[in-house]
């Protein structure tokens, strides 16, 4: 049992939108596929993997780094202890050798993208759904058959009125959201007014809209934006000032009274534990979205899970960043709070399989092994070329 | 006045040696030439970056995002105000358009390079020496005439005993240097002790030799290791434990009464500052070790003095990690503590000029415009090449 290649190349994942930091116009992933020779169903098993959003590809660390580091390994050493599957934890601390501590950034977003593959292929070997492996393995076998997902949406698209930002919001109503997410702190406050009223006209309730201000507010413009909001009782408010600003969140805490949600550029396990500990994020009220696909993949999530637990923290409030099928997966299997998704953006790479289902915010798991790649059809299209050579 | 190219790539940087986390045998730095339209000494000004050791080459970010956006930018937009000199902090804006908050690693590092590029032609366009022109702008024109240095060294090399341990560090006393440094964490503690023994017999007080341990230690062993060698009152205890884990090392401050140090491993002022807030670190007897080069270079670490300054630090307690011409510069020019030297490891990018003379551990700046790079000769021949093309 043992991995062949690994193919990795970079895709576009561009769209003609904006936060409040960044414009997405040149946006690009890392996607991989991992050809092993464990056959099942008569093929030979192959995992894929994708990068999330907003980081970039990472094919020269992953090229002149991850990857021979792994290919370079004796393959028994990837392997569980009875040799019957491969370990990912294991795949990981080869991709990590000659690595130092500290610096978590692209490193963990290149990293991300194999450990996907890996756990596609550990499921594959299995034969069973990814979110069923992860509920057997560290959920004592429960899992939620329906996962609450929200559209990251609402972006600041070249000159976009209120009617445009009202229509997409309509979209994912009519495909069955209930939440819904739109970007601020990328105009003044009185325009954000004006857009969040504009969207509270749709949702009709600040209980189905969250708001994102993408780390661009300091300490003063993020309490100013949150009084202006309290009132509506928001979903979330999310990440208000840097995300590193353990100081800033802790302080927003004694001038917002509402649910605050942040940490997807956070990439560790560590950063996630500085988060808790120094952020002032309440166990009851807040969420943490640490985002597996960024951070070191679902293999560093379980040490995420494991800090989470220890401070106190129930598994409902965490709730993946990227809109990807590995959060799903997970948040079926671990039964965490839920995913983000993007049914429009990032096409064809965001949102679930083509098929899935939204039924008043919540989408069912898939049944076929695997993460569920093969279910996005224009996706598992390009996959399955670079994966053929 | 515009940049007319950036060139960059990899080189090797490997030793046979390794530290308490890694092995350097496969260990690579990007190194860049920027070249200008400006002309001094009838020649275009060009200026040159070289990485710092640890975190490897940067060519897919440099090459995919970096350079590109900064090739980019029109050219007026990274001046100063007067135009009359490259303002690198608007070339830093400009290669940072489009990223997201957060997640400071490989980006850092790569955006160093191009940063030290970038300060060498400014101070050759004023026609002075790097820490001249750092002293005048950041340092109200007061300056150090020298600076205290101290060899990175002590590695564990394979099937290193004692006497070739004690020989490496009397070549650095042979060559004028004071305090020195060795690693520790990379063997069980008896060990380690038998080391640093070795190594006192050498240096003679505990007050001349530094231990660093490379983030290797958890609490306890760093608490452990710190009662079998306070007695030693070593220079500093450098790096305990993981670089991002502020309880630890605040935790271990009530525990060791002797200087720490740390901070090579944190790769933006925001970072920095979570050390400094989090992490009890005591500014009349610790030490901070923000290298530039791995850290968005000088530019960012404009941003960290800043904030060391507010945190009530002296910048005598600063003192970057590196061994490189840019730390070397900053202390002279800003009044630091000195700066690290990798006088015999990382060839031929280790170390400072070629003719520098160290006495009794300090080393006296240079007077050649720039950063120096042109008076280190197997380095500046192949920058030059890389410059020509």
């Amino acid at each position: 049992m043992k991995i062949v290649d690994i193919r990795e190349r970079s895709v576009p994942l561009h769209s003609a939108m904006r936060n409040a930091s960044i414009d997405f116009s040149k946006m690009t992933a890392s996607v991989c596929a991992i050809i092993t020779d464990v056959v099942r169903d008569g093929k030979p098993v192959i995992g894929y993997g994708v990068g999330s959003n907003g980081r970039y590809a990472q094919g020269g660390i992953l090229r002149e780094r991850l990857i021979p580091r792994v290919l370079e390994a004796v393959p028994v050493d990837l392997l569980d202890g009875a040799g019957a599957n491969f370990d990912p934890a294991k795949v990981m601390g080869a991709m990590m050798r000659n690595e130092k501590p500290g610096g978590h950034g692209d490193r963990a977003v290149a990293a991300a993208v194999i450990d996907m593959a890996m756990w596609d292929i550990v499921a594959k070997v299995e034969e069973k759904p990814l979110w069923q492996v992860i509920a057997n393995r560290f959920n004592g076998g429960a899992y939620d058959d329906r996962v609450l997902v929200y559209p990251g949406g609402g972006y600041y698209y070249p000159g976009k009125g209120l009617e445009p930002l009202q229509a997409e919001m309509r979209t994912y109503q009519e495909q069955g959201y209930r939440v819904l997410k739109m970007k601020v702190g990328g105009a003044d406050l009185d325009t954000d007014l004006r857009r969040i009223e504009a969207v509270l006209e749709v949702v009709g309730d600040g209980a189905n809209l969250a708001v994102d201000a993408n780390g661009r507010f300091s300490l003063d413009e993020a309490i100013a934006f949150g009084k202006a909001v309290e009132s509506y009782k928001l979903f979330w408010f999310e990440e208000p000032g840097d995300p590193l600003d353990y100081a800033l969140q802790a302080e927003l805490t004694q001038h917002y009274s509402g649910s605050m949600a942040t940490g997807e550029n956070l990439f560790s396990a560590q950063d996630a534990k500085n988060l808790v500990v120094y952020g002032g994020m309440r166990p009851e009220l807040d969420w943490i979205q640490i985002d597996p696909a960024l951070a070191y993949g679902f293999t560093e999530y379980l040490k995420v899970d494991a800090m989470m637990t220890e401070q106190g923290w129930s598994r409902r409030q965490q709730i993946p960043h990227g809109g990807h099928q590995l959060g799903f997966n997970m948040a079926a299997g671990m039964q965490l709070g839920g995913s983000e998704t993007y049914p429009l953006v990032f096409q064809p790479w965001g949102g679930f399989a083509d098929d899935v289902d939204i039924v008043d915010g919540y989408a069912r798991p898939h049944d076929t092994p695997g993460i569920g790649i093969e279910l996005k059809s224009k996706v598992y299209q390009q996959l399955k070329e670079l994966a053929e050579g």
